[in-house]
C-alpha cells in the first residue's frame, strides 16, 4: 500500500518503521515542524512535507498521529474523498474525522522515539464505516501482525480507560516505590526482578488470581505498620490505605 | 553447608532447589503439615520432620520460612546455639528470634508454588548481629547469586514496603483494567504487550521518567471523561481520581 503519515512523533515514528518493514511504501511524511518531517521522511525514504495543501492525493491510506487537540481543528479537506484516511488515537472517536471513508487504527501501546517497539507484539485496534472499510482496514492491519480487532469507538473508549490503569497507574505504582526506596538509600533496580516476575505471572493467571500481599491476606498488623511508616507521607499513605481497601474487598 | 528449612511454602519450595543447585545440602524439611513436610522433604532428597523437637542439631544454617505471626510464636529453644537462625520475612524484624546467633536472609520476590521462579535474577537482603555472622550470611548467600544486600531492619521495613506498591498495588491496577475489559467483552489478554513494555521501560529510564498519560500531560478533558465513564463503578472512579492527582502534582 502507499501510505501517508500526518505526524511525526513517537507513534508515528514506531508506525512508519513498522509499516515499511511490511512491504508497504511511506510515500509522504507530513508535520509542521520541518525538522521532525524531514527527520522521518528520511528514515524510511519518504518525501517531507510542512504543509496539508501538499499533501499527496495518490496514497491508500492517510494515517493521521497527532495530539488529540490538533485531530479536531485539523483541516480534513486537504484528504482526497477517494481514500481511507484514520487516526490512531485511543480515546477519539471517529466521527472526529469529517469524510465519508474515515476510520481508527489503534495500535494499543506505550510508545517512546527511543525505544523501537516490536509492532509484532501489539494489538491493534481498528474501525471503519463500511464493512469494505472494515475490510480493507484489517487486511492492512494484518500485514504488520495477527493481533487484530474489530472494536466500535464506544468500546475503544474503555479500552483506552483499561490502559490506563496497566501503563500509567503501574508505572505510578513504581514511582512511589522508589521514592520510599530513594529516602533509605536503595537503589529502584533492586525491585526490577519483582517487577517482572509481576508482568509475567498475568500472561498465566488473571490479575485477580494472582493478587498476594497484606490486604488480600487481610493481614491487619502488617498494614497498620505499612500506614505508620508513611505518616511523613500523607500522598502515598492515601494511596496505601484506599488500595488495601479496595484489594481487601474483592469487589472485582 | 548443611541447611534445615523450618516450612514448606512457596518461599521454602523455591529456595530448597535453589540452595541444592547450590550445591547445598537440605538435611531436614520441618512442617506441621506431614504432607507439606514429605513432599519438599522428597523432591530435595531431605528427611521429613513434624514435630520442632525432631530438629536436627548438626546444621549450618536454620532457615526458617513460615507466616509473620507464626514467626513470633515458634518455639525457638528447639535450635542448637552454635548454628545461625535466619527467618526470611521481610516485614518482621531480627530480634523476633530471640537467639545469639540469629539473622535474616530475605529474598526479595513474589512467590508461587507453581512458578519455580530463577533465584539467579532474585536479590537477597541479609542482616545478622555479628561482624562473623553477616559474612557468613553474606557468603551463603552469594553461593545463589550476586546480588546480595546488608540492610538492617529498619530499612527493610521500608524495602518491604516499597515491595507492597510493585507488586501487590501494580498487580492490583491489572486486575481493575481486566474488570473495565471484561464489561466490554474485552480479554484481558490485550493488555499483555503494554504491561511488559510498562515493565520493560523502568529498566532504562526512572519511573518517574518513564510517566506517561493524560494525568502528566494535565489533560484535563480525558481525565474528565474517563471519570464520566467510571460512574457506574465508584471504587475505579476513586482510585483514577486519586491517582491522577498525584501523578499530576508530581511530588515524587
Amino acid at each position: 500500500m502507499k501510505v501517508v503519515l500526518v505526524g511525526a512523533g513517537n507513534l508515528a515514528t514506531n508506525l512508519a518503521v513498522a509499516l515499511q518493514k511490511s512491504g508497504h511504501t511511506i510515500i509522504q511524511v507530513f508535520s509542521r515542524t520541518h525538522q521532525s518531517a524531514e527527520q522521518l521522511a528520511q528514515r524510511v525514504g519518504a518525501s517531507a512535507v510542512t504543509a496539508l495543501d501538499q499533501l499527496a492525493q495518490d496514497a491508500d491510506i492517510y494515517i493521521i498521529s497527532i495530539t488529540d487537540s490538533a485531530l479536531a481543528s485539523l483541516d480534513y479537506s486537504a484528504f482526497p474523498s477517494h481514500s481511507l484516511v484514520v487516526h490512531t488515537a485511543g480515546s477519539i472517536p471517529m466521527d472526529v474525522i469529517p469524510l465519508k471513508r474515515r476510520g481508527v487504527f489503534y495500535p494499543m501501546q506505550t510508545f517512546s522515539r527511543q525505544r523501537i517497539v516490536d509492532f509484532q507484539e501489539i494489538p491493534i485496534f481498528v474501525e471503519a464505516t463500511s464493512e469494505d472499510d472494515w475490510q480493507f482496514l484489517t487486511d492492512f492491519a494484518l500485514t504488520i501482525n495477527n493481533k487484530v480487532y474489530r472494536l466500535s469507538s464506544a468500546d475503544r473508549l474503555y479500552l483506552h480507560l483499561a490502559a490506563v490503569y496497566c501503563s500509567n497507574f503501574v508505572n505510578h505504582c513504581y514511582a512511589m516505590s522508589a521514592e520510599i526506596l530513594s529516602q533509605h538509600g536503595i537503589p529502584f533496580s533492586v525491585m526490577l526482578p519483582l517487577v517482572d516476575e509481576v508482568a509475567a505471572k498475568v500472561h498465566e493467571v488473571s490479575p485477580k488470581e494472582a493478587q498476594t500481599g497484606p490486604a488480600v491476606r487481610h493481614d491487619e498488623n502488617v498494614i497498620r505498620h505499612h500506614l505508620a511508616l508513611l505518616d511523613n507521607n500523607p500522598q502515598l499513605q492515601e494511596i496505601y490505605a484506599i488500595m488495601s481497601k479496595h484489594i481487601a474487598n474483592d469487589k472485582l
